[in-house]
């Protein structure tokens, strides 16, 4: 009986999917992954349905012809506006990072009452909270759109980024949410904040970072696909990694480092057009 | 003798060379206009060489095929990174926004000394620091890329941006370039900052908007084009204004208005590649 590892495709229109990445290496060192990231279109967090949906089946179709056997949406945005399409043009299984965090959430809150903060875009699709509601849990999305900039800036922990975080969760929280007690990491850049994050929520609240359950539901996704003999055989191999940059690859390299906690090596530059 | 007004194609990533096409409005009011805004792939300020090149020749292609008679990059980046491949793939004259701001800047500095603030694509490719040198003038370049998400954020007036632009302009000013005495604006989004900046910076500095300087040169590429008799016949008549936005053409209404000062009417969705 032969064993193999199994691909995994990570897929998100920057560097924030590679905290995802971080989650799945973590839970699911058997397995090979490729990753994509979008640089030369990103943000998606300002996009329309439209235009982030186009984008993102292009991406998943990639990541299928190289070798995908499950694909992995680490972009709030893209879950929140095409998961839809993206499964439906996929011909593989596909796991966005909303379900797994609402349900997380879920989990989490004693008082059935969460915010989750996240781009504009995300927010405006109103993703998490129809996921939260299903669940029975009340929920409040607030775009936090300076926060992605100030993470790429470097300025995880600022006096000014502390600043702008205190006026967005002092909107969230107030006016009749004073009372929730979980807050959502509704983008895949905002992990780099926690401990920032930690400080100026109030502090009955416990923080849900989508990532790692999200890993979790990818490695009952691998369960299904690969017999469990062949899959824990080769447990101890390191995985190997790519990455797919759509911008400069110099740059994904410096600024994937930050994300993923260490060095981004094998990065192709990928023009989607050719 | 029949007169008619020329068409002024003006191209940005965004919604920043709105504030450029406000000035050709006021100094230029018997053209029409065509606008094009990348929105979809916006911004440009942090991507490569490579890309802004390929997404700039697109755009000016569009803009030619709508009859466009001069072009205007109205981007800081798209003009410090692609102006030379743009004005060989052009079949019409090419203004930039680089050399007007730096002639500019260079007429009013004193001290021969000038800071100029843009994003960090533009500051990369030292494209101010080479015009402003070939004219006799020391340039420092600071790239500050949080101040773009800040004036989509609206907040043009707020405390944050205000912290914000004091750290960026600190180190800016600061180490040998106290008696710098003029700030070019190098990003098409500043000029809604001028308020702000003109508090924040050094008293004995003066602010340069490349926006109107861009103008006169436009103005004279037109004088060259066209009969002065025609030209001025039809002095009168309102331009006629067309927007073309690569994403939603909603949100380009809504934040359009912001930089161009009064209503955007006339939108039309493009998709590049279709």
């Amino acid at each position: 009986m032969g064993t193999r590892r199994p691909t995994i495709g990570v897929f998100d229109s920057g560097f924030g999917g590679l905290t995802v990445l971080k989650a799945l290496l973590e839970l699911i060192p058997e397995a090979d992954y490729i990753y994509f990231g979008d640089t030369a279109r990103l943000p998606y967090g300002s996009k329309s349905v439209e235009t982030v949906g186009r984008y993102a089946v292009e991406a998943a179709h990639y990541l299928e012809a190289h070798g995908a056997e499950v694909l992995v949406i680490a972009c709030n945005t893209a879950t929140a506006l095409a998961l839809d399409r993206i499964t439906a043009a996929a011909h593989v299984p596909v796991v966005g990072v909303v379900e797994p965090g609402a349900a997380s959430a879920a989990a989490v809150s004693k008082n059935k009452k969460v915010v989750v903060i996240g781009t504009e875009a995300t927010v405006s699709s109103h993703a998490y909270r129809r996921a939260l509601e299903a669940r029975g849990v009340e929920a409040r999305e607030k775009a936090c759109p300076l926060l992605v900039p100030l993470v790429e800036e470097g300025w995880v922990e600022h006096a000014v980024t502390e600043e702008v975080a205190r006026i967005y969760l002092a909107e969230a929280f107030g006016d009749g949410f004073h009372d929730a007690d979980a807050l959502v990491l509704g983008c895949t850049h905002y992990p780099l904040l926690k401990p920032l994050l930690h400080r100026v929520a109030p502090s009955h609240v416990s923080i849900v970072d989508s990532a790692e359950s999200t890993a979790r539901v990818v490695s009952e996704q691998l369960q299904k696909l690969l017999p469990p003999a062949g899959f824990q055989e080769e447990r101890r191999a390191l995985p190997r990694i790519k990455f797919f940059a759509t911008d400069s690859v110099e740059k994904f390299r410096r600024l994937g480092q930050r994300f993923l906690g260490h060095a981004v090596d094998d990065v192709q530059h990928v023009d989607l057009k050719e």
